[in-house]
């Protein structure tokens, strides 16, 4: 098993060890992920060790497109039903005939962690392995220790946020809580995402805000019934243990519109008659909606932005969203948010965690933002930037201006559960060396560092999150 | 007492230990800060250690506030004269109670080595320590040692420059060259900041046009009248010793504006009648004046744009400018210079410091600029990137394009006056670890990096910035 | 003589030793450059050591200009042939004497190492070095096994691509060909860049376009004349032995025209009436076209987008293009290359390189991009980026989503002919660091490390620039 410790000099590695050493077993929050939430109200065995592994994910679906292997062959569902490879074995030769593309990625990072400490599979992957590997994990994932919820306990995942839409009726959640698994201050709970019912650009637009409002028993005719069915969806959220919303809007683009004014563009999307300013506006608008909201009921805001969504037209047209095909895009913050921090960003009361895919943004815009405002805080790197290098630039980018209490944790963002906690362990590590890196320096005392190192691991975003909160 | 190397392998700690050996007694140059002259002038003790090194330190109050610690607890004046604390071993304890937000930045360090080499209090500070720390600091402040000339001399500090509008009578610098302080090659000089004359978007851009007018005893009801008063000032300021001029645009636009357009923008701003874009225009196309009468009188050009101004909008409404409120912007330089560069780029009498808060710029613009033009050097990391990690990325940035000797030497551009010695200190240990690494990979003998740590250090400062220049 | 490694741990600097020995004797294959064909057609005696390796580097010139030591001072000519130094003594004396101004960059690295491993001369450059290693340079330079033909066997080189107009008529190839040194397969092919026939910007676009007619016996005077002729020209540098195509826009932008509108526009530009927004249109828009061809005749794509030519107005009016006066600026690709990605991105018979003077665009475009689009790689850092510091930022940036098989090797992109074993010397010692420090992070084993470290030195570059191929 490797054991990666991310410095280089003896020193430092060792420091980092024993920073780590005290982490490791703290327990673990997900508090934004999209695990599907079926998968543990149900609890059923898992498919095959490529169902379960490759087929669902895009960092290692992408790369295998990248050298010319169509998604096809690794079994990625077409929109059109058309044939795809059914055989998890052939899927799996796939990925170890072609292995070496992985050198040096997280993927392979993930996986060969993943194989170890998930599985107790040691052996390295490559053509001449792969059968035995895969007997080996479809042997374990025919165990009932390999089921979700006994996987859950053992990877010691103290709460999960798992991310649905308004118009998701809760029920899987409300499965979990009937279980004893969910509910406020419950192990599996939702975010709040509303992302459909905000964005107007979505073909299904008018669709949500027609289902949302049966959902809340109110009438999304107009601009004030659609707020009273947001806040009636966020209660209900909340009933089942959501303690935060999530934003994955283009931009970071926020908007102060007159009532009036959101009003009128609000008919005008009813009536199909929004332009894509409007949508733009809309969306930025309703992050002020929504911090209004947050302010009443509590919930944290996510802002997520900065994908070019489905970029890939072909892919896209092929096998639809979330298979690889989104691209990130430069994102400024700095004009961006002033209309929301104009308005909330002196509240000591609103939670405001800022994600970006541009790592261009941590030095300049986000740590002087979340080093000057008390309701921002930075999230981890996210998704292409959620790597031990882009980790470690990140503490090398903010610390200076936003020190470490203007971070909010590692948050794994993650589509597959059995990547959780290997990706916990990494960010884990990574943060240590980077700890080690000051000790060694002379810039912080070795007690310090460890105190920062729990905090950072498990203190910081359960407090930031309101992990636990019951209210 | 901590004593950093910015290195983490042993045989470059070593190396950069000699080779800051050899540059830790070099006299400091500060020529670029904002130490109020009074200080000097006045040579009064200092208030108690709160009000000297935390209320006036935005650094340190901006991360305060960033967690919820209003500056009104921190003693920053109101700018409707209400209250805040005044009792500083209360503000103290503040700072100490929350000491651990500021694990890993440079305000920790700063603060660190000006308690233990300023002040030689060498405990850790903490709620425990507080009082104690408060109460020895205090009592050094009290003795006629630690008054501002006293420190000046124990500093070691050769010229201070502070930055001063042209509506300034230069009073204080007149009395400081009265006692033998101040004058052409004294120890304390003024910067010709021209920004409240040039910047239409001011508030008082009318009224300070109009103070300069009498100072130099010039009509500025037109535009020629406007030049040659600008002319009269720049001539009292060398009279006073100075030797720069300071520009601090919101961006780094350049204009070439005729002269009759030019007049006639001046007259729309006299009458009120002047645009945004007329803003811009203007003070771009002043930055082509200045350069003009640089080339007559000598002045060098310091250009820092990229700063919006007072972002945190109820910060500036409660507490005024200067607080902590600004946040850096994307800057770009590369078509904003070229209407200067067109114009006086290859000038070898000319000389353009920029700066930038956009490292982003440094490897892509800047050092192939300053690396092409003989006008141009590049200016220290400035500000949010006055740390240990951004000066080391900013060597590792601009030294492929633009060497070592087209970067005109540290700036503290600071208004702590007694945390000049130790930010000097940091960025020469910060040289001292780049070259070592450049040692250590067999990149630069260890002798010709000696050369270059104490030309970085003290040389070429004095050079570029013309710093004993008595003509 | 040095021997640097560009790692300071001793032990990652004891495995990058490892694998650098391990690559060092592969053959250089160089699939980008500017060599002058002639140089090797002819195989003539070099002239002295400055018109060698100082007078056309413009590295080196441009840094002794940014400290005031004008071009007519080094040799460089001029375009109104006025009188320029022509001693090369003289001009020798000139880098001796401001050799310091080259410390830490790559200029002296790439110059230390050309003295030492071209020509054996071990002195250190200085004032008093300055003539004797002038005289041995110059003593060398006169033997038979210092000319070109004799260099490039001693440099391992197996194949070197020149790069040439359509408007070229290969005649030097045509001689290469002929001494058994050209042709489909042979070691000295071009690389055809169509810049100036498609570049409307451009003062000799018309005459450029008439040559090419008369060169491919078509009639450019309609838009699938121009195309047709563009065809046959493509067909003559295949026969030559070209395998890419280069195409060096300002910016990224692709156009996906209809004929109809191209046929127009072309028109236009034809009658001398076509805009600056025309000329960027075209330019997109050929390269969907040239993307077409190579799915016909398959030259792989090289897109070198990013260069402000000739930013350096005076030193362009003085001396003209290529000497130092191009400036970088920010340059995105995620929107600018999507019509040609929606197009073709998923041919897996089409093979584009993106290269990028932006390194900001690493890990949040480029990477992306090729990690997730069949036809894409990462051309090797360029340009100012060529230098260890960015090649190593490279793959630390990349690396993450594009892996090291979505890159394409290094390009020495050089017009100086002896330095070329040098840079590629350095690229591989940089990338043996990189691979080095995944080894000693037990990211990656040493076998593995070996393969990849072989695969980009030689395998990769050879397969995806089609290097050998004589179809």
């Amino acid at each position: 098993m490797t054991d990666p410790v991310f410095a280089i000099d003896p020193a430092q590695a060792g420091i980092a060890r024993e920073l780590y050493a005290a982490a490791r077993d703290l327990p673990l929050l997900s508090p934004h992920g999209h695990v599907d939430p079926g998968l543990l109200a149900d609890d059923e065995s898992f498919g095959d060790p490529a169902r379960l592994l490759i087929v669902p994910d895009h960092y290692v679906t992408r790369m295998l497109l990248s050298q010319g292997i169509p998604p096809d062959r690794l079994g990625v569902p077409r929109r059109d039903g058309g044939p795809v490879e059914t055989d998890g074995r052939v899927i799996w030769r796939l990925l170890a005939d072609n292995w070496h593309l992985f050198r040096g990625t997280p993927s392979r990072l993930w996986l060969e962690q993943t194989f170890s400490t998930v599985f107790g599979v040691e052996k390295k992957l490559s053509a001449e392995t792969a059968d035995e590997m895969y007997d080996e994990i479809a042997a374990r994932l025919a165990e009932p220790a390999f089921r979700p919820r006994a996987l859950f306990e053992r990877f010691g995942i103290e709460v999960l946020a798992t991310t649905e839409f308004p118009t998701d009726d809760l029920s899987r959640h409300a499965k979990l809580a009937a279980d004893g698994w969910g509910g406020p201050g419950g192990r599996v709970i939702s975010t709040f995402r509303p992302d459909n019912v905000v964005d107007l650009d979505r073909d299904d637009w008018a669709e949500a805000v027609a289902r949302m409002g049966e959902l809340a028993g109110e009438d999304t005719g107009t601009y004030a019934g659609f707020l009273e069915a947001l806040r009636r969806r966020r209660g209900a959220f909340i009933e089942a243990g959501t303690t935060s919303s999530d934003h994955g809007h283009p931009t970071a683009r926020t908007v102060a519109l007159s009532p009036a004014d959101a009003a009128a563009l609000y008919d005008r999307a009813l009536h199909g008659e929004a332009t894509a300013a409007d949508a733009e506006a809309f969306r930025g608008h309703m992050l002020l909606e929504f911090a209004r909201m947050s302010l009443d009921d509590g919930l944290v805001m996510q802002l997520h932005p900065g994908a070019v969504r489905n970029h890939n037209k072909r892919l896209f047209a092929a096998h639809g969203a979330d298979v690889g095909g989104d691209i990130p895009q430069a994102t400024s913050y700095v004009d961006a948010l002033r209309p929301l921090l104009d308005a909330y960003g002196m509240e000591p009361n609103l939670t405001v965690v800022l994600y970006t895919l541009d790592e261009q943004a941590f030095s300049r815009e986000l740590a002087p933002l979340a080093g000057g405002y008390p309701a921002l805080f930075l999230g981890a790197p996210w998704w292409f930037l959620d790597t031990p290098g882009a980790m470690l630039r990140f503490r090398e980018a903010v610390t200076d201006s936003a020190g470490f209490y203007n971070t909010a944790g590692f948050v794994d963002d993650t589509r597959a559960f059995c990547s959780i906690p290997v990706r916990h362990d990494i960010a884990r590590r990574v943060d240590a060396a980077y700890l080690a890196s000051l000790v060694v320096q002379d810039r912080l005392p070795l007690d310090e560092a460890a105190a920062t190192m729990a905090d950072l691991a498990y203190h910081l975003p359960k407090r930031i999150f309101k992990i636990g909160r019951t209210a």
